[in-house]
């Protein structure tokens, strides 16, 4: 961050734990007819009626998940929202309410804080989810955040990883690895800015993978858009770890194997030019990569003329007999195994 | 902790983040109907049919929530789980699911973590709770706990702290000021260790206060009982920052004041003699010390002759009209204003 010595800065210490849950919070408005009580109780209270409960939960750490040097607070407080939230689009679900706890060193002045929630609220009205509690205290370093996504479905359109049958067509919403090469954009500003503090990137070239990095969206349509062309996922799974991984996981509890298709996996241009520039196997990218937070679903055979064409979808592999493993089939049409190359935290 | 140069330890970069999960969850069993998914999909899914969804959530860091010198890693996963449990019991609802999510540096060996992991199973399984969900990372420095807390009651049962009417009873579960004594035990043979760390302090008098320090309980029972009584309360809150604190918290959410009766509030015989010994007083001890996660509640004065006499439950006080303030009434009859003296982690 570029610090401001001028500005004006509030302590935490002045508010309160209290204080600064009020002060954070008042902005916040109610949207779901479902939140019966929001912050300010012991407990939330909250409505499904005849709908199921789906909740989520995530933990992200300055330092291992997040780097403030190039994120800024208001899109790491969105992001943190994004990040949660798809997972219950990953259940085929519509995401309610949120509750955020942070723990905060006293190095951040309140201004900064507020900056994060800026981001925490934007999120929220935009994907229409209610702010319903958390809890906020000091750190000893750093910053952390801690967020439990709460939504509902009914239970008929829940999609589990278990449900993929072989033949049940693989397909992914979106394009693939740009969260990645945003990454490798901003590690390199951040070397290049260490030596000469001067310098002034040019990264407008880069403006899609550096947005899919810092703001990335959670795809809160599919499950309606699904719903419109009558297809009911037989899986689903969110790509937080890389397309490799996530497969992986679909046919674990899926008990089923799969193929997919190089030449099938969505790519941006950008991310393919990025990827030539620095040098990177665009495949490696999209398999690998991660943070992604498009959806991956399979769907029955019979589906098949309902999404393809769909400009939102890629149909790119299908599932098979458990015996038959995972592969990557390339586009010198090689039968390459899948393998799990998710991102490990407790890795030095 | 002492620590054993000579056991067996598994570093958690070994096992990995799936890894780690898969091997700290695989022994919890699910007991609740109501858990349609728990552990191992994006997202849990739960069924409370016509019952309304309550959620609360907490974090809890090393150095500010608590100290391991003094607290040993099971403990803490039982204490963890109870001041969540506590919050859902506060709503006057039945807790019924937890997901823990644990960011914790690689100083800890997997034995460790596997020692909070039986704490917190401990507490789900008296308790009756199951855990559905939760993330586990590494963190830069410490061991960082967040739990968030699920729980369902009838609507017409559920207790807020809004609804507080003049004239009616203050009542208070238990007894207060042991968990703040069993503290200041700790906090002193830690000091006595430091100087001499042969010294074998005899704890056998202090027992019961620290239990109450390191291994609460939460009121599971009170919701229940005042069901069989057919008492509804009127407003409810658990005594986490101290008696003082949330009687103005109830005060100010109910718009009410109150008068509370310093020679009511309940007080165990080994907190008034170690208040002798430490010489502090007893009923600023129990105004705020916090942390016994005792429920303290209204009913209307018709309910007087239904909870009089209950060995679990003591009538502390009333409510008043909200001018008249909120006061101690002490011993020698001299009416001293209420203050909060909550805890505030951001103080340095």
């Amino acid at each position: 961050m570029i610090e401001d010595k001028n500005q004006e800065r509030t302590s935490l210490e002045k508010l309160g734990e209290f204080g600064l849950i009020d002060h954070l919070t008042k902005d916040f408005s109610i949207q779901h007819e479902s939140t019966l009580t929001g912050i300010g109780d012991d407990a939330a209270v909250l409505d499904f009626k005849d709908k199921k409960t789906v909740l989520s939960t995530d933990l992200l750490i300055e330092g291992v998940h997040f780097d403030l040097s190039y994120m800024p607070l208001k899109h790491l407080g969105y992001k943190a929202v994004i990040v949660n939230l798809s997972d219950i689009y990953a259940m085929n679900a519509t995401a309610t309410h949120i509750t955020v706890s942070i723990a905060v060193s006293n190095r951040f002045p309140l201004e900064a804080i507020e900056e994060l929630y800026a981001g925490i609220a934007l999120a929220c009205t935009k994907f229409k989810v209610d702010l319903i509690g958390g809890d906020t205290t000091s750190s000893t370093t750093g910053l952390l955040i801690s967020i439990t996504a709460i939504g509902a479905a009914n239970e008929t359109n829940i999609a589990y990883r278990k449900g993929a049958k072989p033949n049940d067509l693989l397909v992914v919403s979106g394009d693939l690895g740009g969260a990645y090469m945003g990454l490798q954009v901003l590690e390199r500003e951040k070397e290049v800015f260490k030596v000469n503090p001067n310098s002034q990137p040019d990264l407008e070239p880069y403006s899609y993978v550096i947005e899919r990095q810092l703001k990335p969206e959670a795809r809160n349509d599919i499950s309606g858009l699904l719903q419109e062309m009558g297809v009911q996922p037989t899986s689903m799974i969110d790509i937080s770890d890389g397309l490799s991984s996530e497969i992986l996981h679909l046919c674990k509890n899926s008990e089923v194997g799969c193929n997919l298709f190089e030449d099938k996996i969505p790519l941006d241009p950008t991310v393919i030019s990025a990827c030539e520039e620095f040098n990177i196997d665009s495949t490696m990218v999209a398999l690998s990569g991660g943070e992604d937070y498009e959806l991956l679903f399979t769907v029955a055979q019979a589906d098949f003329e309902k999404i393809k064409g769909n400009p939102n979808l890629s149909i790119i592999g299908h599932m098979t007999q458990a015996s038959e493993g995972a592969h990557l089939i390339t586009r010198g049409d090689t039968k390459i195994p899948l393998t799990a190359q998710g991102w490990n935290s407790f890795k030095a």
